[in-house]
């Protein structure tokens, strides 16, 4: 098979080419706009969109859904909107892995025909454009994990999560990159090249769903479907400026994806969505469960989303939280410490009583998941690079270089199982002596790395390690102030050699220009299956706390868009 | 540390004994009893028990708890008739592994004494005796999974089970006996010898919760605790003609069991009640999960016991059941094929439709069981072993000589475990698409084995590998007309090699006298985590079939005793 292989270059060109065929020139961006930094207002002044446009785009999923429900908007007016800007969101930071324009404006078209006929919705997401990473199956459309020995596998099935959705009336618009093998949190590879971050081209996406960050980050989509085994959902969502979230194992669909290490249960991924808002996540949460998926793929939980009113009888209306303000191997840059100590603040204000949390067991746990993710040695991440003819980008050659040592044999991954599972129970001990309601603690030590820095993601693999849910809070940006001074870390000599290198990262005085106009997130996080009531810990959070940037940086003085407006400015 | 080991004989012996120094002489039976064939009258004829306690060692479970709840019994009353009952079991059948007779009606005193102060019981299990298997953590007691090598282990805390139950007010008697390393559907070791089939010794009672099929249905006790990864709890119940239950993977605590494989996740074993009735097993389940056992065992699902109502929403008033005629691999023998017809019709009578179920999945899932025992060639079997300077029993010897090849490769567990959730899938959509509530089958292709004549449980492993919630419900005994000639294969040249061994062990003309007086059973299966559901089936199926032998052999005309007989024999 290798020898009938091309050289990656040709094949990655093509690739490429592709994408960008399918962008209808009156979308095309002129060249002089191409390299702006930050991408971000490029979708307001490149002309494309028309006001209405800018505003639909910038809504909250359940309000567009409104508009729908009651033929205030048409599906493909809105879906139209939406790959507009998708298309700008392409040109600019190099997020999406495919182009599906036309077929969605079909689909969207079908459902304005279903509504006109029936005078009903079609389900919970009628007509509602939904991105998804490239990895995730979806019938006629390719998904590679960025890898060049892929390059030409088409799916002939939907994934469950994509069935269960389109089922519900969502309309699929593009598909978004990931980076070489899926094994990192920046989102670079030969096959689709480096996806930028879009509020600073210098700073990574994150990864591994970068392509849903950068996208959802410019209002090229509203909701995205991501995937997470070590923190990619919510690497991209805090790097970005959205929101991310995290289920435990088995409670949403998760059959139907590409992937390495097929099989592998030692630690296990989850599908999640990339979202504007908490109330977006638990929508899609609600739509993904309403048609008993648990019926088709096996090893899923039975358990239906919970109603509003089953989760307020499950929470209490004030909370004891842990606050993670480090986790014993890297301390977090200034501003993500500013970020927490304002959320904290806020918190306790209105009445909820912060813990400082132990976090001893957390390197030990993110020992076991590192571990976990290289028990063969590297080895199927090798054969895969050699059978595409292709070198591993400089993150995977790092992650391959410092990582993936020898084999297991099957002893060792039964030792480490039953230590993750010593792990867990000494971690629900700690939870239950303490009384805690939620965990609230840093998505990542620092904010969106610069290219090819990212070394460590311990804040969210340690969740992974113990399958708790985690959902990501954009929480504002990198300020001036954000100084080691204002805020030091609590060990001033460095806790270990990596705590050492991440410090260096950001240089005193240089720290808020080398990472401008970056978005600062925490990440609230709850216990297994305990998804509903940690998201309305989030949601109120989020209420809060009130520090999040409008979801796309609107012009100065300019007001998010209430749907009552875009409403009468449509009719 | 094998170095030290004395000779097995040595270590064997002074176990044994110390099981028999701990009944009390007046418990003894005297020496022309211990051979009697069956045992299961023994109790009656030795004159150790009072009338009153024959008949509350009679009781179902929630009866002696309405006695001890309403202040009619007194829990210490109830212990030393168990106990009386235990001490005459393990004399004829060797069922013991550990005698805690002492220290049990120590427990029962303190609950009365609880129950005169405070007026009311300790928990949902005040004053029940319960018996554990031996693998399972009890602190004070040894946990030895029937091996030389850990003969001297004796734990220091309580299996999580243990510990939900003692809080529910259950009161501990005795431990019962499970084979060498577990890995047997028969009860034999060099540690405790073997455990009799109480209907006929020349029969084995099955394993390896073998010493609690022979208990209980000695009346030895009325609620046991036992655990199974392949049949370990089905087999057994069958094969002495008890109910035993095996719910889904993370349903009930499982945390703190002795065995070996710590840590393989390929398939995973389950702990779950034997007793005498669906109603016991409901209040097993219900206890267990009482007080969010989930909080302090991280890989539990936190999934409370659904309520009568709860499951009545759930499943409608006429079912579908598929029937399991025969598993493609080995057809079962004459009696198992008759109580399966007759459970059959008395269902159909009343208005279920039967519909013929295609096991063609069933071959491949029952091979990858098989594989998944053996992942590591037999390795810690043998090494085990080799510590305790014993040799395998010969059906352990068999297992290792037949099914533990080399060891696999990490990739090779990965492709198993993949293997497997592409069979669950496939029997999903199976279900699917015939609509069925649940299913009914054999628990094995013969009733009790000739010792040593076990070769097959496919009809129980197959559930494992589904991880589907199953149940055996007692169905009679043999009969002289089980014949071939009345109860013919459905292919008459045998499907296997297996099968075709098997047919011979039921001798044409001989197969009635062969297994002379063994229980028959029938197993009802149900999807993953509908425990509720399928135990309601199962308990609809008791009350309508009404084949099932009153527990213990009372003397013939003797009808079950009733409660309100029992309160006014004792008030």
């Amino acid at each position: 098979m290798a020898a009938e292989n091309p050289d990656w270059h040709a094949i990655a060109a093509r690739h490429q080419n592709s994408i960008r065929s399918k962008i209808p020139p009156e979308w095309r961006l002129p060249e002089g706009l191409l390299k702006s930094d930050p991408p971000m207002d490029l979708a307001r002044q490149s002309g494309i969109l028309d006001n209405w446009e800018l505003m639909i785009t910038e809504c909250k999923a359940g309000d567009i859904l409104g508009g729908l429900r009651t033929r205030q908007f048409k599906a493909v007016d809105v879906t139209r909107a939406f790959c507009k800007r998708a298309a700008i969101a392409q040109q600019t930071t190099n997020c999406v892995a495919e182009i599906l324009f036309e077929e969605a404006l079909a689909q969207a078209a079908a459902l304005d025909e279903y509504m006109a006929i029936h005078g009903r919705p079609r389900g919970l997401l009628h007509g509602l454009p939904i991105s998804v990473k490239e990895h995730i199956h979806m019938r006629g459309t390719r998904a590679t994990c960025a890898l060049i020995a892929w390059a030409d596998q088409v799916c002939t099935k939907d994934a469950l999560i994509v069935r269960v959705l389109r089922a519900q009336g969502a309309v699929f618009h593009v598909k978004t990159t990931n980076p070489q093998t899926l094994m990192a949190v920046e989102t670079d590879s030969n096959l689709f090249g480096i996806t930028f971050n879009p509020h600073n081209r210098r700073l990574t996406c994150g990864g591994s769903t970068g392509g849903e960050g950068a996208l959802i980050a410019m209002g090229g989509s509203v909701l995205g479907i991501g995937t997470d085994i070590g923190g990619s959902i919510r690497v991209p969502s805090a790097f970005c400026g959205v929101y991310g979230f995290k289920p435990s194992v088995a409670r949403l669909p998760h059959g139907g994806l590409s992937g390495l290490h097929d099989g592998m249960q030692n630690i296990v991924g989850v599908v999640g969505p990339m979202a504007r808002c908490v109330e977006d996540i638990e929508l899609f949460c609600s739509a993904a469960l309403a048609c008993r998926p648990w019926d088709h793929e096996p090893s899923m939980i039975e358990m239906p989303w919970k109603t509003e009113d089953q989760v307020q009888i499950l929470i209490p209306s004030r909370w004891r939280i842990g606050v993670v303000w480090h986790d014993g191997v890297v301390q977090p840059h200034p501003p993500v410490t500013r970020a927490l100590k304002v959320a904290v603040t806020a918190l306790q204000a209105r009445g909820h009583t912060m813990v400082d949390w132990d976090t001893g067991l957390h390197r030990h746990l993110i020992d076991a998941a590192d571990e976990a993710y290289f028990l063969d040695g590297g080895k199927e991440y090798r054969e895969i690079l050699a059978e595409g003819q292709e070198p591993p980008v400089p993150i995977l050659k790092w992650l391959l270089d410092t990582k993936a040592g020898r084999a297991s044999t099957v002893e060792e991954t039964w030792k480490l199982n039953a230590k993750i599972d010593r792990l867990r129970t000494l971690y629900a001990e700690q939870w239950n002596a303490t009384q805690i309601d939620a965990i609230i603690c840093p998505v990542s030590a620092s904010v969106a790395s610069v290219h090819n820095e990212s070394r460590y993601w311990g804040y969210t693999s340690v969740w992974n390690a113990l399958d708790f849910p985690a959902v990501v809070v954009p929480a504002g940006r990198v300020e001036e102030s954000d100084t080691w001074a204002n805020f030091p870390p609590a060990s001033a000599s460095p806790l270990t050699p990596i705590d050492d290198s991440y410090r260096r990262l950001f240089p005193d005085g240089q720290g808020a220009s080398r990472y401008r106009n970056a978005p600062v997130a925490i990440q609230i996080v709850g216990r297994r299956l305990q998804e509903e009531r940690i998201l309305k810990i989030a949601s109120a959070l989020e209420r809060c706390v009130s520090m999040s940037p409008p979801p796309v940086e609107a012009p100065a003085g300019t007001e998010q868009p209430k749907v009552t407006d875009l409403l009468s400015s449509r009719l």
